[in-house]
């Protein structure tokens, strides 16, 4: 595997960069061999990934390590790919988006630094995973509960960085980002918020500080690094239930989300929610081969076959009821007069007390289970997230289904969506699995998205989140006044980071050092 | 009154400034007189108010219009200070913090774009004010509630950018933005979140668009002028419960907040909360004199009267429940079972229904009788706030409390203060009644000012909102490495506004023109 360099880096001056990347962080922390930069490829490629191959990592320990580099990279010019944990999948892993980038690997920064059970909020490094995090949460008898995305590998920090989800009422874990420690693309260490003054104590109490709040503009930008940050945790309630709801027929979601949409307006349900097809949940316990060998995606009477068999509908949801006993009760009854005259059926509610054993998806325990959907195509699976932003409407989210099912049925896909409710807006996750070892189908998916982007974009949605292949293209759909949002930021990028070394071309923002490189 | 002019400039180039204004806004609105300069003074300043004289005004009616006086402030290298209604009182009402600044005044600009009761939402220009929406919801009978700050006066858009502060479940006024149009320094018209595409739906639906989220970064900054914005209003509940604690004595404010921490964490308690003490009720229908006429703050024992004669405590505190019938009861009881140990009295809930009159306080209807408070000294009244945040503790509180007033009483000045309690932190907002007739009382008080900032930065809390006069000051509280933050900020202002036209000092934010007026 030949090593791809940065733009305008003789291969002498990149290893003379490593060197000093080498005196910084110690020569084993440098990554530089062939088999490192396989490493770091996004495992789910659509292609080979060489169109994001690093050109090899450095993993510092510490924030001023972290520093330390920044700082060389400036002078020796080479670019930087900060990744926290490197399991942004489905949205390119830890590779880098314009290839010959250094990934700056925060994996071994996983200090958890504080745990305040008293306010509910924690402080960790980049390198602090779900399961790390549970795992301390656990051992020490804490009482807080985390909120976790449906797969649990990732980074608490590197997540909410990228706007991640989860399903408890902490479930948007971007707003829980409460002050953050930032090596600036000069190299400087900065506090945002209250932690802006140095022996402020309400640094992770409070979200802003005196003046511009940086946090959230901090938030899938590449004008920092996050070398550590405060994040809010919730209070383990005193009881909690759960009820299934199964909706039988693809137009059902239609009412649920309206009726629901008032719920989540008037707090009777607390935390954001996820309406999944069945392919959401048949395709982690079984493979396509098993239901259907034909060409092009899984006809509906196959559909039918697999909901009979794990007793699902087209749609699933579980809701949750958090708080204190009579709360739960009276909100249970809410529920039930809201959703059973619709549904012609009886709720039933699972109820736990404080110190039951809990199931997971409740109680913010982290998993990987869901990752056994790319193997729902055999082969080396792989998949991508199209994942548009829209209001929380029944009839726009039918029409929006209806329009993706067609789609990926045009392009010969079976059909993964899934509705996450907000309050005011939906996040529709749309999953294209596909197996990595055929070319023809890796096309397909690549010629599917972008007909996604291009439909959504008419349909007045734009995405969340992307994969790295797709950062430019769902970029330029952010058009208002000829794209004069990517013009400021990109402004304010080349103020703070003047030579780009920082994630160039990182969400469509493209420094001025490297904005030839722009695909 | 001698017109003070903008650093640099000539009355010649000046007034080829104010004609250039005039041709695109019409010459009735540009606002030159010297009675024009008086109307835009600090009606409460510390002193007369001509170290933040504006050298007039300019009143665009539309965003384009703005756009039109931003690019000829460029053109011309006049400073302007936008406001939105002007009321932005005890922090400096509408005057500029560097002298010679032109106020840009959008208290024309006050159309209520949008009202959406299905997702609960409102599109506003700067120019509406609390009263205008009120009224707009209950002429139409659309079931939406408001949050108001104490003084209702001011722009509801206005109030949010300097992150005011109201008491229903959507009092953190910020927070409730979603999506703004904004003219930044250089004249273009930028659209923020999920509006920076051009026909997006979800505009004010979703708080962030794809990349760098920028609303909070605009929020209490210089860089943009904010034409409109997307702001969440709450759904009007079924039922309402309010119950009034008055606690005897000065220390019960620390049980008092570390039971409530609990109930607030535990999601019981919605909204936030002001604990005021006895003056925050006293100087409402009372004057000083009635009570005490001698030197120093009021004693004890004359607090003590104060007290008996109104019925009321030390500290006083309204609670308020929302929600349906059950969950409300679940909660009036969660509430009887935490404080009436402590209380030592039973709780009297008053209850709404849907569709009954209610209390204002409970349902966010706007009041100004809150500024009644400036007469409390006789004169002319005027009031600043000394406003630092803190973690919502019991203990902290208390020596913040007894920090306070102990400086009060130094400085002579009776000591108002509430702690409006968020979630996981309290803004603790002190305010400095004066008579501006009397100008040893302002030095006074002005000195006061100063020591509060330095105290509270000794204790570890910074404001989070301040007076003009002190912006610099507190701004360099947030000293952490060196200042970096403010540093940071400047960066980002030069990038963005060379000319330094938007709003210098605003904060402590100084653009480099100029800096050297920084005083």
């Amino acid at each position: 595997m030949a090593l791809i360099l940065p733009p305008r880096l003789s291969t002498g001056a990149f290893d003379r960069a490593m060197r000093a990347f080498a005196g910084a962080v110690g020569a084993e922390w440098v990554l530089a061999t062939a088999e490192d930069r396989k490493t770091y490829l996004d495992a789910y490629a659509l292609g080979d990934g060489m169109n994001h191959v690093s050109g090899g990592a450095v993993a510092p320990a510490s924030a001023e390590e972290v520093a330390a580099i920044v700082r060389l990279a400036n002078e020796h010019k080479v670019p930087l790919w900060p990744v926290a944990r490197g399991k942004n999948l489905g949205y390119g892993g830890a590779a880098p988006v314009m290839p010959g980038t250094v990934v700056l690997d925060l994996g071994r920064m996983k200090r958890i630094i504080e745990v305040d059970p008293k306010y509910g909020y924690c402080v960790l490094e980049p390198g602090v995973g779900f399961y790390d995090l549970y795992n301390h949460l656990r051992d020490n008898k804490i009482p807080l509960w985390m909120s976790v995305p449906g797969n649990g590998w990732g980074s608490v920090i590197g997540n909410a960085l990228e706007r991640g989800l989860g399903y408890t009422p902490y479930g948007d874990h971007a707003s829980q980002l409460c002050g953050m420690e930032v090596v600036l693309p000069s190299g400087e260490l900065m506090r945002t918020g209250q932690g802006a003054m140095g022996n402020n104590k309400a640094w992770h109490h409070y979200h802003h500080g005196f003046g511009p709040s940086w946090d959230q503009a901090i938030v899938q930008s590449n004008f920092g690094v996050v070398t550590k940050a405060g994040f809010w945790l919730m209070p383990e309630p005193e009881m909690t239930a759960q009820v299934r709801l199964e909706l039988p027929k693809p137009d059902d979601i239609g009412w649920a989300i309206d009726i629901l949409r008032e719920l989540r307006l008037s707090n009777v349900i607390e935390h954001s929610f996820v309406f999944g097809n069945y392919l959401h949940d048949a395709s982690i316990p079984s493979q396509r081969d098993e239901w259907y060998r034909g060409p092009g995606a899984i006809p509906d009477e196959v559909a039918e076959k697999i909901m009979a068999r794990y007793g699902i509908g087209w749609w699933g949801c579980t809701l949750s009821l958090f708080g204190h006993e009579g709360v739960v009760k009276a909100r249970e009854q809410i529920l039930r007069n809201a959703i059973e005259p619709r549904l012609g059926k009886a709720l039933e509610f699972r109820e736990w007390r404080r110190g039951d054993p809990i199931e997971k998806s409740a109680a913010g325990r982290p998993s990987a289970v869901a990752l056994q959907i790319v193997n729902w195509m055999g082969g080396r699976g792989g998949h991508i997230g199209f994942s548009p932003v829209m209001p929380s409407d029944g009839k726009l989210a039918l029409e929006q289904f209806h329009r993706m099912k067609q789609r990926f049925a045009e392009y010969g896909f079976d059909y993964y969506t899934s509705f996450t409710m907000g309050v005011r807006h939906i996040n529709n996750v749309n999953i294209i699995i596909y197996n990595r070892d055929d070319a023809e189908m890796v096309e397909r998916a690549r010629k599917l998205f972008g007909v996604l982007i291009a439909d959504s974009k008419a349909s007045g949605y734009g995405e969340y989140r992307t994969h790295i292949d797709f950062m430019d293209p769902v970029a330029a759909t952010f058009d208002y006044n000829s794209g004069v949002m990517g013009r400021f930021n990109e402004q304010v990028k080349d103020a703070i980071d003047p030579n780009g070394i920082l994630a160039p071309g990182k969400n469509g923002i493209w420094p001025k050092a490297y904005r030839g490189a722009k695909p």
